[in-house]
């Protein structure tokens, strides 16, 4: 099974590297380039073959490593 | 108009920290995870209205700045 896990920061939390990405954008001459965010996302390659049981998991991965609940919305999609 | 730009490493290239955070999972305690990989994503909002515009726009970003050819592989999503 594989589950793409989608880890964003929550708004209102700053983005340097987003930040720092659109102005280096701005300065090679792209025009109209509003606002650049980042977003982490793990590919987890699992042996779990039941989809429910497999999201479970990972949703227990996400809760304790992969993301902090202070700053980061996250997201699981299976398949 | 908002683009996600998917930077992947190459098929072979080695992703540390995907390794890293396997290990980390396997450390915590769960079982059969056989891969994990790092996905970056840009999430950038232009003020280009037409799609084709924007996607073009957004392919030379990412080959003058947001990805590296000999390591990665890139994917654009718009809307």
């Amino acid at each position: 099974m594989i589950a793409h896990v989608y880890i964003e920061l929550k708004k209102g939390v700053a983005d340097p590297e987003g930040e720092n990405t659109k102005k280096a954008l701005q300065l090679l001459g792209f025009d109209g380039v509003r606002d650049v965010r980042t977003i982490k996302v793990f590919r987890i390659e699992l042996d779990e073959l039941d989809e429910d049981q497999g999201k479970r998991k990972v949703e227990e991965m996400c809760e304790k490593l992969l993301a902090n609940p202070v700053i980061h919305n996250y997201r699981i999609e299976i398949g």
